[in-house]
């Protein structure tokens, strides 16, 4: 780990060939460092030049001019990491991109660590720890729901609701202590109702908060999806028009899916972590067995099934044995009758008396419009806007959260039961505390460098 | 191949996950056309802030705010492609830059192809033909020579000295113009011998260009160079020693060696594409023989051969033989005596007769540096200084300077036999349209796409 100090240096653009690559230096020397090794074709100083200004120049590396680029100065405050930084544009050759590093490098900058401009951000408190998990996700992102949740508007909407809270609760806390300082002088100009209604209000919005975890974790994290039924019922069929292309082989036999089949598919506003299983019947065959106890192993894992039936024969033993086995199943479970252009032969009135979520599909010809309406029902709720509203999409933000509003929900009972004010105002500070862990205000080393390592080096 | 008055855009850094990525627009409507899409945060509009001044604002995409970016707007002519160009740095995960990109070309832009930016500054003038190969090269670029060979301060140096070239002979050819359509009134202020001189002094510079090649083939193109000799010499430890890895197994069986294995290395200032060869000897393996009659094919392809002779052993029957074949080639050989660490047995006189360069050294140990010496003597031009000297780099760069050097002898020799002028300057009008299409100055489309086609798009 560098220095807080140092000044740290990276390519930011990602590795490999391209037309141009942008190499970023963060740090109270970081004007003065790339002075040294890029010098302007107007030969005033770059450190001479205003913040924000594209400048034409030469990369130097020991006494040889290396490549023409663009250098830009960021000074602090205003700039990604809120400390002085200077952006070269550089030709996007590996090996051109990765001597203007060096060229950086040699005039005393540090090799950057991965994410450790981010970290600065937010050390600097240019960004709140749920805009540094925005990003991280905004950069992994793979649906356009994911783009909308990780935006900058999104972000900004979570931290004002966070910061709404946390301003109302140190207010609330500073009268309750005056209270209890000074309880014959009468400062507190709150009334034990007036307190409790604080309390209530803040609460409710806390449990908003904590009920747009749902949505935030079906859009961010994705929903474990196990597609499971007998063989041959076209359950890989329905892996791939979910996945929008050939991914599962599918053919006439039963069978023909041994491994499991893994990929992240968009399907409406939601994300599904979707798994194609070897269909599950007695075999003696050696693999397809192995296959079918990775199957049964992924359905206890899952957040969502997909119990795939053939509408177009008559239900059997293998169907009955396995709908008797999901019955006690805790996961919601949609029940996909297939098969809807052929003939219908199936008891779907038997299917429907079990299954709380039927849907009759095509898989071959579609049928995630269908789904998805189902889904976007169970998983999400429906008065949320992404892109908008504040929505919390990670589990640590939702631990805090909840953690938040236990302490408050404990505060509130001790007010409604006339405990003293001393005994409120510490659940109270408990939960400001929980809060503060949720947008970094306060927050340990362990979480912090939890976040930050999944992000890749120049960023 | 778009319109080339349509406003083009791509993502110009490489594709991948990084930090930060940027996207390019250029044409006469590319701030227009940004503007649409990049709403600064200071709600002043993007086109009223001046020219290569950051700004900070939203992407929107139908609506949608996706992603907060940074964008820079470099005014015609004062741009890498000398058209209006924006560039946004957006976040440089995967999806979200290609769908800010989306968000562009919703506004109107059209996807450039690969080169098209490069290929609009060369149209518009900002850069000659051999700067834009310079640029493609430097992209490409393995060895820190290639990328002094490539850098802006080489490029310009060989413009300098084409445009020096290009100027003389135009004004020459004016001056023995006039002499034709006057002859009466010498308006001509250049008798004969200066004509000769003036041709002379500009045939001396460009047969200076035209050695140049030698070295700049040398570093750029790299020299096609094989390994060869009897089986378990050590030439797969030579191939090792110089690829500075790995690459080839090195065994103490005969015949190791079957694949051809090829990689492109540095050699103190020059570039080897170097091969590895099986070991040539009389064989019944049929797999051995494959690659016995490889390294035949590779070595007559090779324009730099390294015979590797076993140093420890005396010379034997299969050594002579290669010896006496490789005597009759015309391609520069370097015999290396290998294993000078063990006690050396081979008749060194005999192999200093047939060969006029000779290396000892132990391959496993090294070696790099007495090889590097002959390579640099046999293939480049000592004096001439790489990454500040003219030096032309490429084929199609050669033929012209070549075609232009014979007409410019061919004038001379006309004007030396007191031929009349019309005949000397036809030849000096040649020789000026083969340095026009040098850089490009006059060039015809086949060459220009030729050269634009090895571009990545977004350059």
């Amino acid at each position: 780990m560098n220095n807080p100090t140092a000044t740290i240096t990276a390519i930011s653009t990602p590795s490999g060939k391209g037309g141009v690559a942008l190499i970023r230096t963060s740090g109270a020397d970081a004007v003065s460092i790339v002075s040294k090794c890029f010098i302007p074709k107007s030969n005033k100083p770059l450190s001479e030049y205003p913040s924000r200004t594209s400048v034409y120049g030469d990369v130097i590396l020991d006494g040889e001019r290396i490549d023409d680029a663009i250098a830009t100065i960021f000074r602090a405050p205003n700039s990604y990491t809120g400390e002085d930084t200077v952006e070269i544009t550089c030709h996007g050759g590996m090996l051109i991109t990765k001597t203007v590093l060096e060229a950086v490098l040699a005039c005393g900058a540090h090799p950057a660590e991965a994410g450790e401009f981010t970290r600065r951000a937010f050390i600097s408190g240019k960004l709140s720890l749920t805009d540094a998990e925005a990003i991280g996700s905004l950069l992994e992102a793979k649906t356009h729901s994911q783009i909308l949740l990780n935006s900058h508007t999104s972000r900004n909407r979570l931290n004002e609701e966070i910061s709404s809270l946390h301003e109302g609760l140190l207010s609330l806390m500073t009268t309750l202590y005056a209270n209890i300082d000074f309880p014959e002088e009468d400062l507190a100009d709150l009334t034990p109702d007036e307190v409790l209604r604080i309390l209530e209000s803040a609460l409710e919005k806390l449990s908003k908060l904590c009920a747009s975890y749902k949505t935030g974790h079906a859009v961010n994290e994705g929903i474990n999806t196990v597609i499971c039924g007998k063989p041959n019922v076209g359950k890989s069929t329905l892996y791939n028009t979910l996945c929008k292309g050939e991914y599962a082989i599918v053919s006439e036999y039963a069978g023909t899916t041994r491994d499991l089949l893994e990929k992240t598919v968009s399907l409406g506003r939601v994300t599904l972590n979707l798994v194609d299983t070897a269909g599950i019947h007695e075999t003696d065959a050696p693999v397809e067995k192995i296959g079918i106890s990775l199957s049964r192993k992924k359905i206890e894992e899952s957040e969502l099934i997909f119990l795939v039936l053939d509408g177009s024969s008559s239900l059997d033993g293998e169907d009955f044995e396995l709908i008797e086995a999901l019955s006690n199943s805790n996961v919601p479970i949609i029940a996909i009758i297939n098969k809807s252009d052929l003939p219908q032969k199936a008891d779907t009135a038997f299917i429907n008396e079990k299954f709380e979520n039927v849907v009759t599909i095509s898989a071959k010809n579609g049928g995630e419009e269908e789904l998805s309406a189902i889904v976007d029902r169970l998983f999400t709720d429906e008065k949320i806007s992404i892109g908008s509203d504040a929505i919390v999409s990670g589990a640590r933000q939702y631990a805090s959260l909840i953690r938040a509003r236990d302490f408050l929900l404990s505060a509130a009972s001790a007010q409604k039961a006339g405990y003293p004010s001393d005994l409120v105002s510490s659940d109270v500070s408990l939960a400001i505390s929980a809060l503060s862990e949720l947008d970094g205000r306060a927050v340990n080393e362990d979480i912090i460098s939890g976040i930050f390592s999944h992000f890749c080096v120049g960023k």
